[in-house]
């Protein structure tokens, strides 16, 4: 008896590849599959890359992506490939870059910042470094470590 | 360009299926897979199954599950197949069965119960009732749905 494990075709979707090892159960999470999200998905964790040692891949049926969506993934997965699905073919395919500008998505964890006021307003983050990831706080300019707003 | 993403046969390992869709998440968790755990593994979602509707399947290398992770995992995904692999082939199938006592996994939700004290006392839950879970605290005796402990 022997043991093998296809993930068939997906006819529509998309597929990010070349998520760094480990990031993969992020990405679930920003796209917010698992529990009652009910598309065929598939996340495969340390496959070995040439490119990054070890990556995960995301494969979702009938999803594709929102540009939130796409910028929070930059932020844990800068560099990661982006295919769209369509017809059982890879119609586009492009790289996954963080943007200069990253809006709406983290929360400014300076409590006294003007993003945190009862009235709502956009968070705005300006991409200072790249790696690793440091961002300055469009309002109270605060330099943040990714790891302190993910 | 086709789209085709294939899960590499696993030399050695364990492949746990017919986990009922939407839960194959909780037993990543349980297994503490993800993050920094280095194996290859696999998790797919919603996959298509005659026999339960939809499915998740979790796969993975060089590892094998204990007593206690099989328990845990009963808990939240019954009957659900478990294959060990060894070289290939699948060496041993079995069905993951909620056993009667549960021993240490979850905590009483019950603050006064004796095995919330100090003094530390492994929980010991029988379970009342399989579909939907029902368990009785072994010391205070309260019943307890599945969902106030998981």
């Amino acid at each position: 008896m022997k043991e093998e494990l296809k993930v068939k075709k997906i006819k529509d979707g998309t597929v990010i590849d070349h998520i760094k090892g480990g990031m993969g159960r992020k990405v679930l999470d920003i796209l917010d599959i698992g529990g009652n999200f009910p598309e065929t998905s598939a996340l495969l964790m340390n496959v070995p890359s040439k490119r990054i040692g070890k990556k995960d891949i995301v494969k979702i049926e009938n999803k594709t992506l929102k540009k939130d969506e796409v910028d929070e993934i930059a932020l844990i997965a800068p560099n990661a490939t982006w295919n769209v699905i369509k017809d059982y073919k890879v119609v586009k395919k492009s790289r996954i870059e963080l943007p200069d500008l990253i809006e709406g998505i983290l929360k400014c964890p300076n409590p006294k910042c003007i993003s945190n006021a009862d009235e709502p307003v956009k968070s705005k983050f300006k991409v200072e470094e790249r790696e690793p990831v440091k961002l300055r706080c469009n309002y109270c300019e605060r330099i943040i470590d990714l790891k302190d707003v993910l």
